[in-house]
C-alpha cells in the first residue's frame, strides 16, 4: 500500500463536504485519494489500517471511527496529519497523539457564518414570537391575539455578544443593516478588531447582560465558562429582553434558565443545550416565549462545501510545508470542551 | 370650538405612534392637539364633530371611524388634511373627499423596514425549517431527524424580488451581508435605483420565479396583480426553493399555492393571506414546509413611533405650506387595494 491520502467518510459527508470539484482539486495536490466508507467495515481497525497502509494524511469527519491512543504518529510512513472536516475532535483523537506530534486541523472558522445566520434567525424569531405563532397557527387554529401587539423589531436595538470569536464577528456583520449598538465581553480581543467590527468592550458579563436589549451567548466552553451564565446573570436581562444561545449549552446553567424563562419576562432562542438531544421531559419544551432548534446552527447542508474548501487549503499548506490554518494546538485541545 | 388639530385614536395607538415627545413636538408646531378617544363615544358622529369644531387637520389611525362622503372639505374652517398614522385608508376615507380637495397622507414608507425585516425572518425560517422544529420540539417531543440534514443557508443564494417598492428596497439592504444575487421584476424602476441597490431587472415574472432560489412577493395589489401569482408561476419555483409573501395575500392564487405547497417541493413563508384572519380550516395550517405568521410584518409595537415621526414631518410640511411626503393622490388611491 502507498502513502496516498486516506479519506474515511460516509457517502453523504463526502458529497456534502467534498463535492467532485474539491475532490479532484485534492487529488491534483496529493495524488489519488483512497475513500473508505463508513460505517467502518474493514477487517482491520482504522488504526491498524493506517499502520498497514503507511498513510501520512487522513481526511476525517463526523462518522470516522476514533484513533487508538498507541497509534505511531509523526515519522515517515506514519500518520502525520489529520485534516478533520468538522468541529470537535476530542472523541476522535486522543490527546497523546497530538503530544507525540500528530498535526490536526478542523473546520476552523469555515462554519462560523452559518452559525451566525442561525443566531440572527433566533433573534428575529424571539422578537417576533414566531415559535409561538407556528404552534398557534399550525396546531391551535389561531390568528393574531394580544401576543401580536407585543412583537418587536431588531432595528436600533442594543446587542451584547458574550464572546467575540469567529461566530460573534460574523454575527456583527449580519447585524450591521439593523443599526444596532454592539458590545461584547470577551478576553484577549484587540482594540483594532473591536473597532473594525464597531463593537464596544464592556468590563464584565454583568454589564453585558444587564445593559442590552438582546444578549447572544457565543463564548467557548471551558472550565472557566462552564455554567458561568448563572441565574443572577439571566435574571439581570431587561424585562422584554432576548437571550439567544448559539454557543455551547453547558456555558449556561440550564436549570436557572428554565426558572427565569418560566416567568415569561424574557424571550429566549436556543440551538444548544446542556444535554443533547434535549430530553423529552425538558421544561423548555412547551414554553411560548422560547424558540427551540435542535442544534442545527451550522454548517447547513448546502454550505458544508465551505468546510471542504477550508480543508483543501490546509491540505495544500501541509503538502507544501506551509503553516496550517486553525491548527489544533494542545492548548486549544485542552481549552475546548 | 377652535380649528386646532384633532387626533382620534385609542390610548394604545396614541402611546405607540405618538409618544409624549412627538406629541409635544406636534403641539409646538400647530398648537394644542385635542385627543378624542376611540372607540368613538361622542354624541355627534366624527364628521358632525369635524364640522362643528371647524377642524382643518385630523390625525387618524386604525381605530378612527370612517368619514362621511358628504363631509365639506378643503375650504377655510373645513377639514383640509388627514394625517393618517397607518396604511390603508380606503375604508376610512371615501374617494369623493379626495376628489373634492381633501389632502391625505399615510405612513408612507416609514413602516417598510420592519416589513422587510419580517421578510428576512420568513426567508431564514423557511431555509432552516424553523416552523417545523417549533412544533416538533415543543409539541411532539422530537429532536433532529432526517429533516435536519435538509436545512439551508441564505449565503450566496439568488433572491428574486417581485415588486421593487419601499419594502423590497429595504429587504435588499438587509440581504447585503449574505452576498445574494438580487433580481426583480417591477415596472417603472429606474436603472439608477437598480444599480444603487445592486439589483438586476428581469424581463418577466416567469423569469423571476424560475431563475431564483428564493422568491419574495412584495408587489402592490391592484386589478393587474390580483391573483397574478398563479399555479404556473408557483410551480416554476426550483425544487427546494423558497416562496415568501410579505406583500398582499390576494396577489397570490392561494388555492394554487395550497396545491403546490402540499407537494412539499418548495418551502413557503407567509405573513399575508387571501382571506384574513386565515380561516381555521385553511389547508395551509399543518403543512410542515410552510411557515405562518398572522399579518404582523409591520410596524412592530416598538417601531410605531417611526410612523409618528413621519406624521410629524408631514404635519410640519402641511402647516408650513410645503409639499407633503407620500401624499395619497387619486391615482394612488385607485391603484392600491
Amino acid at each position: 500500500m502507498s502513502s496516498s491520502i486516506l479519506c474515511v467518510l460516509n457517502d453523504e459527508e463526502r458529497e456534502d463536504f467534498l463535492p467532485s470539484d474539491l475532490w479532484s482539486a485534492i487529488e491534483r495536490l496529493g495524488g489519488p485519494v483512497v475513500h473508505l466508507r463508513t460505517p467502518w467495515a474493514q477487517e482491520l481497525s482504522l488504526s491498524e489500517y493506517l499502520i498497514a497502509s503507511g498513510t501520512e494524511t487522513l481526511i476525517s469527519g463526523w462518522s470516522t471511527p476514533p484513533l487508538a491512543a498507541d497509534l505511531p504518529v509523526g515519522a515517515e510512513g506514519q500518520l502525520k496529519y489529520v485534516c478533520h472536516l468538522t468541529g470537535t475532535v476530542k472523541k476522535f483523537i486522543p490527546r497523546t497523539l497530538i503530544e507525540r506530534g500528530l498535526r490536526v486541523t478542523n473546520w476552523g472558522t469555515s462554519a462560523s457564518r452559518t452559525v451566525a445566520e442561525c443566531g440572527l434567525l433566533l433573534i428575529l424569531s424571539a422578537l417576533r414570537r414566531s415559535s409561538y405563532w407556528a404552534i398557534a397557527m399550525h396546531r391551535d387554529g389561531l390568528w393574531k391575539d394580544r401576543y401580536a401587539v407585543t412583537t418587536e423589531s431588531l432595528f436600533g436595538r442594543s446587542v451584547g455578544l458574550h464572546g467575540f470569536g469567529a461566530v460573534a464577528r460574523e454575527l456583527a456583520l449580519l447585524l450591521r443593516p439593523f443599526g444596532c449598538q454592539l458590545s461584547t465581553y470577551s478576553l484577549g480581543v484587540s482594540d483594532d478588531i473591536l473597532s473594525q467590527y464597531g463593537v464596544k468592550m464592556v468590563s464584565s458579563p454583568e454589564a453585558l447582560f444587564s445593559e442590552n436589549d438582546i444578549v447572544v451567548e457565543a463564548t467557548a466552553l471551558n472550565p472557566q465558562t462552564y455554567r458561568s451564565v448563572n441565574e443572577k446573570l439571566l435574571r439581570s436581562i431587561r424585562p422584554g429582553g432576548v437571550f439567544v444561545n448559539i454557543g455551547r449549552g453547558a456555558v449556561v446553567d440550564e436549570e436557572a434558565l428554565v426558572r427565569v424563562a418560566a416567568e415569561s419576562r424574557i424571550h429566549v432562542g436556543l440551538d444548544v443545550y446542556d444535554v443533547e438531544p434535549l430530553p423529552v421531559e425538558s421544561p423548555l419544551r412547551g414554553m411560548p416565549n422560547v424558540t427551540l432548534l435542535p442544534h442545527i446552527a451550522g454548517p447547513t447542508k448546502d454550505r458544508r462545501r465551505d468546510c471542504g474548501e477550508f480543508a483543501l487549503e490546509n491540505l495544500s499548506c501541509f503538502l507544501n510545508h506551509k503553516a496550517l490554518k486553525s491548527e489544533l494546538t494542545l492548548e486549544l485541545y485542552d481549552s475546548i470542551t
